[in-house]
């Protein structure tokens, strides 16, 4: 068995090329690392990597994390700016006893002791969308997580039954520079453990670290729960409580995968698309809240859900 | 009803004064904050705020979180340098909606503008101690948690059942400048919601991380342990496995608090002072594993266990 899923349609080119990796008995950590990079490098992809849209100084800081679920070992690079693949730096990081959380210039002189590539991550069309939305910034303005274009999460079984979870983005559009959101932070972002399952998150990133959610969803797969009902579980949990305490239920999707290749995925969204790729399918889905709390999962997209990348 | 605890005994001083402001009436966030003062504004204590010990580039890099049990709003820095009280930093963040997780010279810059003067916060007695070590240092050795001269955590509850947690620590001695640990880390290094209690961390923070045992053991009182319980489930579940995995135990210690104000310290070192402050007493106690996993809690220092701060 091997399973992959991805968040949004921007991981279905790479979820779907590592799946093959996979089928031919290539590692977790290989298979998550490549499906990422193809995002990271495609800057049609706005909210990740090449092209990422900037924090309100005009440049692009980068955010990754990546977790081995059979050593509990994680890598994350914090707020990077010129690196080529935060992932790929992230997955370098995962090993290290001490020093495998780096923020900053500290993150960049390791990408570039590692012989990772720098290079300017802003394009010419995250450029005009920074000076567009600048016409109009004001600081105090609240922010939103940019829908339907977020961060890049995935999550892989391998066939020897190993387990990987990585992120990467840029975070949240004209962020203050050197915000941190959820995606390097393990236990947030995403959580891996080979013995139980592995989850990450994408949406706004300071609602996901309230609930740590990635490990409370991992944690309902401990207490026994499937893939699907542990990603409603965690979700709702917080987000019946973040009603409860701010007015509305926010905006955060959870993906999760068990050690025996079953998946879920929940949202607060109308509708929010993941990948997966198994033996049996490689396909997008889409996830609708029900109004029982529970989740549909959809092979086509509804109606009028538009075209969230 | 009100208790406040924190870590180590450097944290007496300041929590003797917390409780008495407690016990008229204080608020739990006014509590932790000037507990960690305290010990921020102390060069004595060489792990936290003024006189920390710097990374291994000679600067102090400073790290910090808080978390307001009610809300389950958060505030952090992460590797902040010439911030006279991080702590103060972070609870002033605390409440934001977006960008309340802040790195670097984003962090320091936020402290200016809210009037947090700035100091160097090295001091002649740490830098002899970097000078010192520097001597031998060698980038490619073992760092190992500054024994018994670590975070300052504090954990609070008010009259008016508020729950907070809060951190503060110049992290690992000799660490890469950016690294983070888990102390501005909601769910790894605190967590608080009043609802169930508060916990929080201090040890080794890359291994604290990938338990995420804050969060863990606020969960195992949302199940119904109690704080002592908590603590020792929390820890003993994650250092079980670290040892199978890692062939030790390594470096970590919680304390928990609960929202009746009962309270809980586990740890994997042969003694781990905590400072206590409730209606009943104000104290310093000492926690020691027990060969059955359990904690003993002691209200007089064991013989030959040293002096650990």
């Amino acid at each position: 068995m091997y399973a992959i899923i991805g968040t949004w349609k921007m991981s279905f080119d790479g979820v779907s090329a590592a799946a093959r990796d996979l089928a031919g008995g290539g590692s977790a950590g290989d298979a998550v690392q490549a499906a990422i990079q193809q995002v990271e490098s495609n800057p049609r992809f706005r909210s990740v990597g090449l092209g990422g849209l900037p924090a309100r100084d005009g440049q692009v800081y980068l955010d990754s994390g990546y977790m081995d679920g059979d050593s509990l070992r994680c890598g994350a690079v914090l707020s990077v700016s010129d690196v080529s693949s935060p992932i790929a730096c992230a997955r370098l990081l995962c090993g290290r006893d001490t020093n495998w959380m780096l923020s900053g210039e500290s993150a960049k002189e390791f990408a570039v002791s590692c012989g990772i590539p720098l290079r300017d991550m802003r394009t010419e069309e995250s450029q005009e969308t920074y000076r567009e939305a600048m016409k109009t910034f004001s600081p105090g303005a609240p922010l939103s997580a940019y829908r339907g274009h977020d961060t890049v999460c995935v999550l892989a079984l391998d066939t020897k039954g190993h387990m990987v979870s990585g992120t990467s983005t840029s975070g949240l559009f004209l962020k203050e520079p050197g915000r941190v959101g959820d995606s390097p932070i393990p236990g947030s972002g995403y959580y891996c453990d080979t013995r139980f399952g592995a989850a990450a998150a994408t949406g706004l990133g300071e609602d996901i670290m309230r609930g740590v959610l990635s490990y409370e969803a991992v944690r309902c797969m401990r207490e026994g729960m499937t893939a699907q009902r542990a990603a409603e579980a965690a979700l709702e949990g917080f987000v019946s409580r973040k009603e409860t305490l701010d007015g509305e239920r926010g905006h955060i999707s959870l993906i999760t995968l068990s050690p025996g290749g079953a998946f879920g995925a929940a949202t607060t969204e109308v509708c929010f698309p993941f990948t997966i790729a198994t033996p049996a399918l490689t396909r997008i889905l889409y996830t609708l809240p029900k109004k029982d709390g529970s989740m549909a999962i959809l092979d086509t997209q509804p109606e009028g859900t538009g075209n969230p990348d």
